[in-house]
């Protein structure tokens, strides 16, 4: 693969910091590399590959000579993403500030590769969610199409950033030692808690989160007709994103079928034996790059209806790990 | 109300203590009160209403002189329920084993209170995850039939007793702490995890407390015809279940008509203030009566389908309440 100048923005944030661990462990072939994040980050040192580097405050300037700039998320999309491809940069983006964007490819690579093939400069990562579900559907889509999916998801405090993790770790410690507790990341206390709220209220109560799910999944699969209905649930988890997902096919497919069309797709790890209490939990699938598959089973009463439990990794999967998959695409194809 | 001589079987588990709380707090009329568990607990020394009662171990004898008996759940169900029946004894009962008996009611008395009329004297308490479901539904159900349900459930560790209670505790300090957990009354790491299997495995790969949802609910409301299907997964919560719950009815129903039939019933509190960031969690639903119902949505493609989110205290309204409401139901209709 050809080597390129790449830049990391939000280098020191939970997504940026993986997407430099996912970039070592896979390899990425790389000229230069820059480290970008905030003024009040600007200075700290990272070691990346045996090599120290020190990051830079983010400007216009700090995309002069990059080929890809991989977007952590944050407000650096908005205020530098537009910027960065008027000067010839290829940016990749995790943040929801492009997605629905008709000029913007949405992408996850085991899904849709060919969106990147007219791609503008501009390429956004989905939703955590959004990613995780899309990874684990698409085999069955494949086969057969999906007309209604209905899902509550389990989201990890991850999927808050740094301070999301931090925030759990100190209110659980609090609520154990019986010490007063104050809410600061999240609306509530998370700690022995759920709030089925994330992200801002947009149409009809539903959560932007909610929507994100619908809108982007569409996106993706190039499908408007799909009847999405989503409720995201933040839960006291660390990492690794959960999610029930109800499903109607157009075709009716044995449950030994759906196992073999999951289990024969890259980067997914179907685990669904009960006798042996053997299930995806977020406990198991933090750091891994794969989505998990289990208790599936076929709905009693309806048919074509089947049950999914998904769960993997939002840091790793859900952002970064999608994030560097989408550059390491584009190189692939001499699509840089 | 007429006074009785009333035995709770299993007096010193999570749910007969909450028996005993609940019991007090609504002054449920009695002339003698027997306190019953497993060899065990006996002797153990109960103050109820300012009196001290000695525990005393579970015999056929101890069902003499009795006109109710709460039974707690736990093994003396299947032990003693049918011998304290046959000994003329009306046994109110928390565990699933004789739920789906013909000759036996299961009652949530919000719901299907007519169905103690022809009691044979064994009457049984839903599964708290149906009992909570089945109050927020009824109302919606008595104004237009309900032909489908989608539930996924986040249910709390109370509901594998005290020692579920314990295991989060000491587990959650033990990740904290870096130190090596040891799993025991759950089959995995349920502290910052999440488990998606509750009670044993049945058919198609469902778990048991998953069909209880599906048959329980049919027996309620005396409908088969609902088509359910349900995903039930342990969450890291000390007390109250939630539930991710999707309807379809026979008419379409505006929001705003189901928020005003909720909110009209009964041991309902509506709380679907998004701009408030007020919506039901676990951690405002504990040690309350009540089940708590938000972010009611129209699903936004498919034709009179409902997102609903619903918690309530699973030790309260989801066992020792409704079992005490169901002995007052009798009472008050002289059906002792």
């Amino acid at each position: 693969m050809k080597k390129v100048n790449i830049a990391i923005v939000g280098a020191t944030g939970a997504v940026g910091q993986e997407i430099l661990k996912v970039m070592t462990e896979r390899n990425f072939p790389y000229k230069s590399l820059k480290l970008l994040a905030s003024k009040r980050s600007a200075g700290q040192k990272i070691t990346y590959n045996g090599e120290v580097y020190e990051v830079e405050e983010t400007t216009e300037k700090s995309f002069d000579d990059v080929d890809i700039a991989l977007f952590a998320g944050g407000p650096a999309s908005r205020a530098y993403g537009r910027i960065a491809q008027s000067k010839g940069v290829i940016v990749i983006d995790n943040s929801s500030t492009f997605r629905l964007e008709p000029d913007v490819p949405l992408v996850v690579p085991e899904v849709n590769p060919e969106a990147l093939k007219d791609h503008k400069g501009l390429i956004a990562s989905p939703n955590c969610s959004t990613i995780i579900m899309a990874v684990a559907l698409n085999p069955i889509y494949r086969f057969s199409k999906i007309n209604r999916v209905i899902v509550s998801t389990y989201q990890a405090v991850s999927g808050a950033g740094r301070e999301g993790i931090d925030e759990l770790s100190i209110q659980s410690k609090q609520v154990l030692d019986g010490s007063p507790i104050k809410p600061d990341k999240f609306a509530h206390q998370i700690a022995f808690n759920l709030i089925p709220h994330i992200d801002s209220w947009v149409e009809e109560n539903y959560t932007k989160e909610e929507m994100k799910m619908v809108y982007e999944t569409h996106k993706i699969f190039d499908d408007k007709e799909m009847a999405i209905t989503a409720t995201t649930v933040r839960v006291p988890v660390f990492r690794s994103h959960s999610e029930s997902v109800y499903i109607e096919t157009e075709e009716n497919i044995p449950v030994e079928k759906v196992k073999e069309l999951l289990s024969s797709s890259k980067g997914i790890v179907v685990k669904d034996e009960p006798q042996e209490n053997s299930y995806p939990m977020p406990a198991d699938t933090s750091d891994t790059d794969d989505i998990y598959v289990g208790r599936i089973r076929k709905d009693l009463y309806i048919k074509n209806g089947l049950n999914l439990w998904i769960a993997g990794d939002q840091i790793r999967k859900g952002a970064a790990t999608n994030t560097v998959q989408i550059a390491e695409e584009l190189l692939k194809n001499n699509l840089v």
